[in-house]
């Protein structure tokens, strides 16, 4: 950490926050400069709350230096996570194909669906059976019995199932009907249902929050392996800015971003990302060729019927042409990207 | 609804749109304009999902109008709702302060701010026993021990208790301790909760989310009102913006935007919507002129010791100058405000 | 500036990184923490570009300390700048009131509201004669004959003439027929027409930006006093967020911040700042609540008929009823402001 | 054109509406709802400012349906614009690199730069000689000197030259030595330079702004090409977010977003686009993935003694890397992309 005192501050309440930071256990460090003195802080084993000194008569300002988190870091794992579903990766040198409707709708809806992902050597299915919606008096979702659907799609079709739970309660049920469990957007600090996600046996899937940063992306991956679940796959999926002409914005300089600090898979979701069927195709061409480690993607055999996200859902037809051109861009970057 | 065609759309993709639309039991008005045609959709009893027939062929946007809630509106309840905790309301004619420390550290800290809260005249003590944190290491707050001290609070002071719930147990907690549950920020849209606090007996400060919209954040508040559960207070506490001079932006113009929809009342939260001791007041000032219904105030006895968010917690001193001081503001406006 | 070296940086990087510091001219001070170590760098006269020693071997982040402004800072200049137009002042104890049209659309028009801009007290008499319009197909302004039509209206009432300049020609027309020059928030980085500014005898309205941090906004000013024009005044006229419910957000909260570092006064536009009539009045009264020494406000005597902006702008009668409202809030705060 | 009527709006006021709407020569259609009232409005030529009906008794709100833009528009060129200059393109089936320095330092400098670019079959070097800078005691470009340095690397290498101008008279000297003409973000909306880039006889790079909306910058191209200037091309260069782990994001969805409504060729700029050069190269081959028509890449010798933006710029080495690269991405995607 690093105090920086104001222009006029006086000997005195330098030495006060001198003080006051070895009180705390801690070592400083002055540091008199041309036009004022910055005092460095070290001795921390955690991260300190650099804000509280920014009270203190004479500081200017306080500025954090170390990361708060741990587990995620490559410093303390240099190695790539690989996480293994069954003989299925993500995170290796496979691109991880996850398809499906944004809504389980009926058996015949998702084995229609199924059907064309599985033809197209995809590994996983997604589908949502419990469905967070902004509005109450939307459709939101099958419940149990949309999971039973997944369950024998995967029994079907050798898929691996990804769905998404809400609450301690759907997160029981996916464990027993599913794969790997998505924690959506919305569910990125909720702490409760992290901590129940870090004592799971599945992988989770822990979708970036549309307003979240970096580092908080990064420490709700933290609350889950600080309960001991190190299964953790990162999703982009847009963040919320100003523009309107895209649903959400995908900020795609956040996978060489997460690939800097943390050992991590990290995938990208460019039908949530967007909103827009006619840019999926192009943005996930361009996840993948940023580096993902695979992509989400919203199929659906009647997008104009159905009962969630319509108009971000691809058609099997649109589907099956996107696969063996991002498998192609995967195939050039890839020496590029181990290297 | 409004489906806007193509400058080049054909006669027979205007038709085809009408049918569909027609096909979902709803009508279709065809508007031939200079340079385009429209298409209004009327008949639709809730909201119907736009975007679906963005797809379509020769259809450039679909726009909706209606909008998505009904029990938040002053449509359905043009009078303003004013909510009752024992004989102190939020709402009415009185600005309700609701103020005490961010989290509740120790019966001795909690002891020394009510004194002061209650000397002020405020009749809430705001104070968390369970904290919502960014990493899994900061300080996360007493739990069950917080909440007991809070109720001796109200048992020593009058004061009535605002205190977060996290999850549904803590939910259940704070209903046998406190008086008002608070939903935070992060789990605005964390739809398992809204639903238990839609069928809790005490009333909701519901948090607006840092990137919420206003539709989302009053649709979050229809999730509560739909279970049951109308008393509902909204409350401002800063969006996430590119601006860095601030923890949050506040965006005082949520509360007029909320009064021409809604009865709900509004309060807002200046000490997490600036982040900065030395905005707290400014900003609190600020709100009241804006015609909000309340405020909740950060306060701290030693604001550069406290566990959580010390940078941002008044001292003592400061709140009892700041009182007085939005109390003549409220003065002010009142006859203009309810004018 | 602050150099944080990564956790597994090698000896020989961090001197390395010491030995280019040096050579640079500056004085590096290695400071070895528990996780990683960090180099303080001082002995720099102006703002070093930070970053420029991230792309150095074992660098994890370096971060600016000093703020790389001077003539606009209280470290400068601890008194507050007062502006004199005439008899009339911006920044001292007088609540400035600039109030008038968007644009100057005809000398009716002018004169009718200038009345009642004049009768209300207000000092200054604002109006458009080059309109920075979005579309080059908008009503662009009525040229020099509108500066022409101001100046009358200076003669007639004795208002002090606010007007932009959108670039050097139009900025010697101004200084012809006005008193305050506005460069409005397109152009707050158009160096050139800033350094015009700067050289102008007439103050300077320097609107903030819709994206501009509070340093982009602040060295703004800084270009226009490097040039030897020391008479800026800030107008805050809302960013650009994700919030759909106004034009722009109003970051209130700029205005104790600007106060904390400038010396230079600072104004508010609500009608800009929301865009929306039904609020312009609640945040002008927050706007003088927070602390802003003045108000700019769009009146006009037809709304529905103005040529531009015209759902922001107050009828005459709303500005009527707006006056005594904000002058009664600045009563209220001016002792607690000053202290 | 679509007003909203408030859901207890009356008769009356209806009928209020649509005279007004008459009087102003245009045609209301009013479409009765189960909730409320809405009138479409058609008849208008260009664009009707919509909000000014929002204050008429009744209304809720009011909703723009035509675009604003005219001649950017596939409905008026339904094919592709190919930017030539002398042999080289940008819009066809090549895709345009533009690399070069941030600032033009010295004639050394540019050489050695130009050395590779040439080397690597780019056809466009880029360099600034007059440089925006947030502060104005930064280095601010060589001016004509550099321009003149630029004009010898053509001389020498055959390349061709974007540079950027700030104001008329530099767009005057950039007529003198260039053959594109760059206008900067912070100038986007400087319509006074825009209508001097729509009288130049050279191409213009018309960068985004950094709070631009998709519509704002198709109008900021529409102002070049309404004064006879066709030949513009859209630059992506990032957009202001919350998100602090990038200089700007990236918003890549611009690109098909522009494609849907525009024949102007867009290309894109990782640099300043990610400010960090370990982000340059990934995002650089997800814009060529995306679909752009080329990029911009700030490259130098001697990033690390940079006079501008040396974080961001690639090595010599990481350069001739990259283009291999992204040149194999055009392929793949070339045909799915015409298709």
């Amino acid at each position: 950490m690093l105090i920086v005192m104001k222009a006029d501050a006086t000997e005195r309440e330098v030495e006060n926050v001198v003080r006051i930071v070895t009180e705390l256990g801690l070592r400083a460090h002055p540091l008199p400069g041309a036009q004022r003195t910055a005092i460095g802080i070290t001795g921390n084993h955690g991260a300190v709350d650099a804000t509280r000194f920014e009270t203190l008569p004479g500081v200017a300002e306080a500025l954090r230096v170390s990361k708060p988190y741990k587990l995620i870091t490559l410093d303390l794992k240099p190695e790539k996570t690989i996480i293994r579903v069954g003989d299925a990766t993500i995170g290796g040198d496979e691109l991880a194909l996850i398809a499906g409707p944004c809504a389980i709708e009926s058996r015949a809806q998702a084995f229609a669906i199924a059907e064309i992902v599985r033809r197209s050597g995809a590994r996983f299915f997604r589908g949502g059976a419990f469905k967070p919606r902004t509005s109450p008096y939307a459709f939101q979702g099958l419940g149990e019995e949309g999971l039973r659907i997944l369950a024998d799609v995967r029994e079907a079709y050798g898929l691996k199932i990804v769905t998404e739970a809400m609450d301690e309660h759907g997160l029981d049920l996916v464990e027993k009907y599913g794969d790997v469990v998505q924690i959506g957007a919305r569910n990125m600090q909720n702490y409760s249902l992290l901590r129940c996600a870090g004592r799971s046996r599945l992988p989770i899937l822990l979708k970036r929050g549309l307003s979240a940063t970096l580092d908080e992306w990064l420490l709700a991956a933290e609350y889950i392996m600080a309960e001991g679940n190190y299964n953790v796959i990162l999703c982009e999926r847009g963040i919320r800015t100003f523009a309107q002409h895209t649903r959400n914005t995908l900020d795609l300089a956040a996978i060489p971003a997460v690939r800097r600090v943390s050992h991590l898979p990290v995938v990208m979701d460019p039908s949530h990302g967007t909103g827009k069927n006619y840019m999926v195709t192009p943005l996930a061409r361009a996840g993948v060729a940023v580096g993902c480690d695979g992509l989400i993607i919203e199929v659906h055999d009647q997008p104009e019927r159905a009962l969630s996200d319509g108009a971000q859902a691809l058609t099997l037809e649109q589907y099956e042409q996107l696969v063996p051109e991002v498998r192609a861009i995967h195939e050039v970057i890839t020496p590029a990207h181990v290297a």
